[in-house]
């Protein structure tokens, strides 16, 4: 199998562990729940479960108890969107070519979802105490457990959210972010889900603390090359390859990393970033098997076209 | 002390527990932390909190392993409420006399603040596992987890929310709500934090599972004879005593345990329910301490002229 064939199958598997863990549709809750697994399987590319599957395995994990963190992940991904669509919010018809939550089940019902959603998060991560593995390893999945919560909140995607408010509020103001202000934003608002997921995948296979701390460093990297190339494909990209508008940011005189370093420097940023980002995981694989696909996954990930 | 000084002083031991582990206002993320301890600082009775020590109490439990769950119930309460009063949900501009959080910080950011109790609640139980006790026990964190996650969500709170949400919706088309619904609505939007509090007690103060299941009923009566005397309070109490306007539910035509039942009958059942869970409270006396301010805070809950 080439990468493409191999990204697909292993997205399908990520897709099935999703599945296995969302809730039943049933009862009095019934509406809540339906709103919360429509937004759910609306699609997405599943890249934090598989991050922390691939993470998972490159320290020599096996069994179920990954699982329920994989499903857990992309739960709360998934609420992050559906409050960010919120009217008072980004205030978003569509995402993905798919009406948004509140516009199909009405505003109350997305904020309840949003936070059955995060809720469920944490119900399905503590399923892990209960798999085979996990019962042999309660310090693991408690571990595991303390970064997932602290990489969702305050210190880690809501601080980034309330960051990304701010600054736009008040760009508006004439006030430009600051490159510091910029970075935090990236590092919690994108960088600390996938610090989430390398990180919890690392803890789950037994990974000392050394090792975990080399995960949250390669993860932010991948997570600020990402945002830079989004800065950078914003100016060079082309409608048809992103299928999305191009050029929004300049539009909008937004501060973007490419305004504040310049094209080259970004780009050599991004270079750079990943670079470091694939030597760290190749350094593990001297010590337990080798992930090429990981690798690879984030080579596609930060060099990516769209 | 009498019970109404007792009452005061353990509600000022609750509140320094809470405050000792609020996050600190500073960094890019400051404002969404201070809407969250702008909302959990708003004033509230804390008997949550409050039920969950005094059941650990009653099961021997010492040390401070429950001091985490006690805060976190907290938030995860205040955070439902931060939410319910949004304009895309009740739209209340005030709570006990305060602005409520998206009058003061915006919308957008009440919604964050939100989020980031509800995170922040989880964050905060799992530091259980951190302490010299929690070390000691870690299965038992784990279960008080477990519980204290399901009795938020779709299974719990937020179940009950969707459902009254959805009852409201069908009176104004004419289709009252059934005994069963209503059940359902006050046993999940009210008992299920209850049930969380005195549970996660329980729990973490190595009680049985029977006596853990005991606690869940004693809770279920406590929430559902609190809702009843609620709906007999709107007929009969005065403006004076309760602080907030009487009759509304006969104004809008709302369909009440009180309309179901009638008046005699819901005073029955008031009596029987709280009759049975202080039974329950005191069968657990034999064996372990007795915990006679729970008993009374328990019929001072349910028997309240407010």
């Amino acid at each position: 199998m080439n990468f493409k064939e191999e990204l697909a199958a292993r997205t399908a598997q990520v897709e099935t562990v999703i599945k296995k863990y969302l809730p039943e549709e049933k009862g009095y809750q019934k509406t809540v729940v339906e709103a919360m697994n429509y937004s759910i399987l609306a699609g997405g590319k599943r890249l934090r479960p598989m991050l922390m599957q691939e993470t998972f395995r490159l320290f020599g994990g096996s069994g179920e108890v990954v699982e329920p963190f994989m499903a857990a992940l992309e739960m709360v991904h998934t609420y992050s969107l559906v409050h960010d669509d919120l009217p008072c919010m980004d205030n978003d018809e569509y995402r993905r070519g798919k009406k948004t939550t509140h516009v199909v089940y009405g505003e109350g019902m997305a904020v309840l979802a949003g936070d059955g959603l995060l809720n469920y998060a944490f119900e399905t991560a503590v399923k892990a105490f209960g798999t085979a593995d996990g019962m042999q390893a309660p310090d693991r999945v408690a571990r595991a457990l303390g970064v997932f919560a602290g990489k969702a909140g305050i210190y880690g995607m809501i601080g980034g959210q309330t960051a990304d408010i701010e600054a736009e509020d008040r760009e508006m103001k004439g006030c430009p972010v600051t490159e510091d202000g910029l970075l935090f934003i990236h590092e919690h608002k994108t960088a600390a889900l996938i610090q989430s997921a390398m990180m919890t995948g690392a803890i789950l296979a037994g990974a000392d603390g050394e090792a975990v701390r080399q995960m949250e460093k390669c993860a932010y990297n991948i997570g600020i090359a990402f945002q830079i190339q989004d800065d950078i494909l914003d100016v060079t990209g082309s409608l048809e390859v992103l299928g999305k508008a191009v050029g929004s940011d300049a539009k909008n005189h937004k501060t973007t990393y490419v305004t504040l370093k310049g094209m080259e420097q970004a780009k050599r940023d991004v270079e750079r970033l990943s670079g470091e980002a694939v030597s760290i995981l190749a350094s593990f694989s001297l010590r337990s098997l080798r992930n090429e696909f990981l690798e690879e996954l984030v080579l596609q990930l930060v060099g990516r076209e769209k």
